[in-house]
């Protein structure tokens, strides 16, 4: 193999990534009765620090569609995890992984990051992928797409790379 | 330094990697009086989401060693977390650090993503390497390769890095 | 674009970072009665094995300056988690996200990695970053510039980036 010396320097900030995936993340909480329904739980049972949730830990399998309706045929399951952190917003932090094991994919895809609910569209890192995504690298975009307080969220998810193998 | 423009699209799938350790992970989950065996400690104590152990996180100071023997001198240590996060079967999740500090290597290699753990070869991503594994990218394969319920399991590891600096 | 074959081997190691941020990380852990100030929680609530804190999970939302006064303004959050996870000495492990929301900086970036509280230096990863930080790559060096118990405990970081775009 070549081997060289460079910095990436000026690659892919304003290019067009090399794939773009538009999902959607579904999660239901457990509330103790909804174990039929509940994709998620939370693991920690400390008493919040303010008003905002700070603490609350949770743990999710979570199906991934590619439309807005939990009812559709999952495309990938997320599973990973997310708490709360802020004592004056709600405002989160994921790590997950997107699991493929369909006709079109198999692999996954990892993901971690600041999840600033106050803001419209926050960006998470990819940070590898296997399978069809091989040590994949890019950014996913969240955006709130429906908020029914404990009981339902949906998040949309562009996950975009900029690093293909 | 060069700057260059490219987007790298064809590296190193089916390429070989640029190292490849393999390593065997041991995990013995303290249980309230093997203080002085136990490797890992459960955090959570909520009640699991189904049969599963859904919601059991686990912390852990693991020992690696380079085969299969836990009495063998470690060569690395594994710090990290993992928690099951299924209702239908066994599944995990990890993110832990391989601590290399031997007369071999020094340094650190980061690795997180699902642990499917009904399959029998499942690939987690090293997404970064400190030290001797200085800005190291790639994918861990884990098989299970001794399980006797919460008293003992041992991971066999593939770490096979595709970027080396 | 440009599509290549390469392996990158030989390129940062001995090279200066693309770019270098010297910070201060500030952690006041949430004791029951300090709300106001707190900016960090204990998620756990299980035993600690050992007599290091081992088990002890503490989420965060920390103020981070540029100078080490506690009381300058901050130039980014620090959102994530560390835990401990030894018996025999202190020991830690870091996720988490700088979150940049000012004048110079707008973005995030991720950082993973062992904290080895008994080395003066220890290296985490720098795993992705998004903004201003679009995809970098490096190495967060923490070194513990204070430490007051539980009640207070300061981090120098230098934030060292080797992919730059």
């Amino acid at each position: 193999p070549l081997t060289l010396t460079l910095t990436l320097t000026s690659a892919h900030k304003h290019e067009l990534p090399c794939k773009h995936l538009t999902l959607y993340y579904h999660d239901i909480l457990f509330n103790g009765t909804n174990q039929a329904n509940a994709t998620s739980t939370l693991i920690s049972n400390s008493a919040p620090l303010g008003s905002f949730n700070f603490s609350n830990f949770v743990v999710f399998d979570d199906p991934v569609t590619s439309d807005r309706l939990l009812t559709s045929p999952p495309v990938a399951r997320a599973q990973g995890f997310y708490f709360y952190d802020m004592k004056t917003d709600f405002n989160a932090w994921f790590a997950f992984t997107l699991v493929f094991n369909s006709g079109k994919y198999k692999g996954t895809i990892n993901i971690m990051g600041a999840d600033i609910i106050g803001q419209k569209a926050r960006d998470l890192s990819v940070v590898g992928g296997t399978g069809d995504f091989f040590m994949a690298r890019g950014i996913t975009t969240l955006r709130t797409d429906a908020f029914q307080g404990w009981a339902y969220f949906r998040l949309r998810m562009d996950v975009k790379l900029y690093e293909c193998y």
